[in-house]
């Protein structure tokens, strides 16, 4: 479904104002809570610079009160080995991550068109946070409410957060040239259009969803993005570490 | 030890002839044999380009035959879930990977120097694969016989590798400013200096080794360099994606 209500979608999620929001409650399709939380002794809201503040890492730590550690000591020193080494076990959509076309279309899962097969050139080159699209525009990095009420920092996850229902996601695809759509929570759909919403963007092979971005005070802006996600093949998903640099 | 044995060594890591090899066999300390192997549908010796060429991938895909899949499916589409959702499990220093402090230094490990603290500025920014190490270069990716040989693409692993000696690492870490050493095969180290050649780099908590990288068919040269691991609060290690822009 196209035409104004997409439009009146995209635009809220565009345009926004601090506390409002969109939709209901409960539910995750994304294997874990909310990540972030009190996971990362540095990891906060403030921004996150290196190199003298031209690079600003918005990724959040993938972290999971409920399951317990993502990482765990497999070899210690403390117990005698000569090395540390550590195993990760964690979902693949915890903390910021990716979506591959096959994490809700079956027929590109089965056509194994996996995280590895992401084009890096849409994953690294200039993002657009921005309130006009206009054509030509490849990366949109939303920042929503989802920033504003700090979402990603409260424990438990919580589903009244703002994304793409089914018709605002379909108008962006028919729209615009965007080919990565980057937002502040945990899903680029929102709760109440959580599958649909996804299908609209993943039947597009070429579309891909970076997810619970970590935009708190980041400005409006052009950036250059680069997001790496593992090369993990066979995966319908990935966690992905992402930066900005000015 | 520094003087002339390290530079030594140094200069055959830089100036190795093809078909030169150094060291002995067998062991790991990496957890996971040689990654890379039949694991990438796609993943194979020739340059992975994206964005017509501009953009190299020198990311080996992490993988693991004897263990088995790194990631399963825990909801399948085909079994009736609305989406695929997959967990990864799989060693930190399995395919390209990158060293935290806390990998061979116990006091760095207590006192947090995780893969979290790594500084983004040295994985992100201009480096060099040279011949000569002038000073005020940060960033080397050392290709050597390793690719040559073609050891990353050996099934179980090859201890015959190329890598530093405890007396060539500290001689790096004694009369250059690199700050990031990669190297291609598993380990930064050799296998007869395996600890201690590690713990040389280490010991100097600002030094970030990046190791199994993708170098076949790489030249010699001046790239742009970005290299993003995981967010893993607490890990001595942490899978990385890395590529080279022209």
């Amino acid at each position: 479904m196209a035409g104004p209500p997409a439009l009146t979608f995209l635009l809220l999620v565009l345009l926004l104002p601090a506390h409002q929001a969109i939709a209901t409650a409960a539910g995750d399709a994304h294997g874990g809570p909310a990540a972030g939380g009190a996971a990362g002794r540095r990891h906060a809201p403030g921004l996150e610079e290196y190199g003298g503040g031209r690079i600003v890492d918005i990724t959040h730590v993938p972290s999971d009160a409920a399951a317990g550690p993502l990482v765990r000591l497999k070899e210690s020193m403390e117990n005698g080995s000569d090395y540390n080494l550590s195993e990760l076990r964690m979902p693949c959509h915890m903390g910021t991550h990716v979506d591959a076309p096959g994490h809700m279309i079956q027929a590109h899962f089965a056509a194994c068109l996996d995280v590895d097969t992401l084009d890096l050139e849409v994953l690294n080159a200039e993002a657009m946070e921005s309130l006009n699209i206009p054509r030509g525009v490849r990366r949109v990095l939303f920042r929503t409410l989802n920033t504003d009420r700090g979402l990603m920092w409260k424990q438990g996850g919580d589903m009244s957060f703002v994304g793409f229902t089914e018709d605002g996601a379909q108008w962006l695809v028919d729209n615009t040239d965007i080919k990565l759509v980057g937002i502040d929570y945990i899903s680029v759909a929102s709760f109440d259009h959580l599958i649909t919403a996804h299908v609209a963007f993943l039947k597009n092979a070429d579309i891909i969803p970076v997810e619970a971005l970590k935009l708190d005070n980041i400005n409006t802006g052009l950036y250059m993005l680069h997001c790496l996600p593992l090369r993990l093949v066979g995966s319908e998903g990935s966690p992905i570490r992402c930066i900005l640099i000015k």
